[in-house]
């Protein structure tokens, strides 16, 4: 049974912990909050349910002890930069971590990473929704007059999203003068937005979202191939899913000695899967 | 640059030739016919491009020489049994040997994988079609009285597939006699079949093909994750880019010294794609 611990206990700690217990092969080694001490963790692997901004220093402190972790950092941007700053600790610690492991970055960007083996020359999209963003959330509510905010991402198709972003005023706000800080923050000012005042956000709460990656390429001299990949799905059960499936990656990973932080595109999918090679090559190829 | 040949030279050699010659670090190392001696054959991967059934007999040849080789060996019951033939062979002698990389066995199998480590309970469908299935065409061919045929897929959901049968018939042959015969036939007898006389089978020729793949699962204890994956393709322009794809992987893996028989699943998806790993994390995760 591989060992598997949970570090942070919110939406996603919570899903990972179900997938864990789910998993015939696992076993739950406890969950910690992020400001335990991590010293008290005995696990094969570690889930990192933190904020994203907190991932790369547990994962160095665990990697320095020789423990695997997997993270869903979900910062595009600086993804290289957490690999980079990892591979060196884990190689030297014999440890794996397998970084950005939910659904994007995560197996969208396996999508991804397949379409271009079967199409290299074209365009993909990848458009969102419906569902909430969190970082559009997190900035709505930011803004003065608003009480509590929640922002959709809804797509448009190649790559074009609208905002639809509901708010909650606080007592005497101006919903006006609210909409136009909202319209011209950073978050919004390049995208379709709508601002629409509500009594409650907490009545719309839903934690599902949707991917549609299309993909329109080029196989050899060969033009118009065409991929689509779907999804509606309750975003932190399915991250949290695919943590766990990472983490078993990670396990065997770490006993061929395969050591280092890796994506998801650098993973073989069938180290994601409980059961043997034989039995796994028999169903699904 | 890697040198890549193309042994067989019927619709799959040719796409994969134009896949070769499209690729930025691979320079075409020859044709070969299938009656060709091997021996002349000088290559970093050879692409078997024959039929299914030699596919066997050319990669056991060629990996006692320890050159790599790909293959879209596409008898689903028999895939094991070649990865057990041909692993021990790829590791004594230093080759590595991609089996069944085309889109079903192949890409297809990398989906089927990647949703089920998403969402591990629940049921997946794979849907073929519209496209020719060869065969159904090759036993269609077989019946007598039949001049020419082609035997169509048509997807009508939860793997369930209709057979549309069009065939010129023999100078003086009944049409009711040669219905009745495909229909008894086992390739048909199961699924739902219509036979249709034409006057010429060339007239409807196309190489094109589709999947619709579809997986309703559950991810921890979260149900209702629904995942699709559809296509519509050059069926031999996309087999042949997706061997080229995996001759770049069986070419790194070489190089690792991670030696033996590997299908689709076993891959890193990142070694089928030219540029090196900063860059590909970066465009794609």
């Amino acid at each position: 049974m591989i060992k598997v611990a949970v570090l942070g206990y919110g939406n996603i700690g919570r899903a990972a912990e179900q997938a864990i217990l789910a998993s015939p092969d696992m076993e739950l080694a406890g969950i910690f909050h992020h400001n335990d001490c991590l010293d008290a963790i005995r696990a094969d692997v570690v889930l990192l349910c933190t904020p994203t901004r907190e991932v790369q220093k547990f994962a160095a402190v665990l990697a320095a002890r020789g423990i695997c972790t997997v993270d869903s950092f979900d910062i595009h941007g600086q993804i290289w930069s957490l690999r980079s700053a990892l591979e060196p600790v884990c190689v030297a610690n014999k440890a794996v971590s397998i970084i950005s492991s939910g659904w994007d970055p995560g197996t969208d960007s396996i999508v991804r990473a397949l379409l271009m083996a079967m199409a290299p020359k074209g365009l993909t999209y990848t458009n969102f929704g419906p569902g909430r963003s969190m970082g559009h959330t997190v900035a709505a509510k930011a803004i003065k007059g608003v009480k509590n905010a929640l922002s959709m991402t809804i797509p448009l198709g190649t790559g074009i999203h609208r905002r639809m972003v509901y708010i909650e005023l606080e007592e005497g706000a101006d919903f006006k003068t609210v909409e136009a800080a909202i319209l011209a923050d950073d978050y919004f000012a390049h995208d379709e937005t709508h601002v629409i005042a509500v009594d409650s956000v907490d009545a719309l709460n839903n934690v599902a979202h949707g991917v549609n990656l299309v993909r329109n390429g080029v196989s050899g001299d060969t033009h118009n191939q065409r991929f689509e990949f779907n999804m509606t799905i309750n975003n932190p059960a399915l991250t949290g899913q695919v943590m766990v499936s990472a983490a078993r990656a990670a396990y065997r990973m770490k006993g061929r000695g395969e050591y280092g932080a890796k994506t998801m595109i650098e993973l073989r999918p069938i180290d994601m899967l409980p059961g043997d090679t034989e039995q796994l090559v028999k169903a699904l190829v």
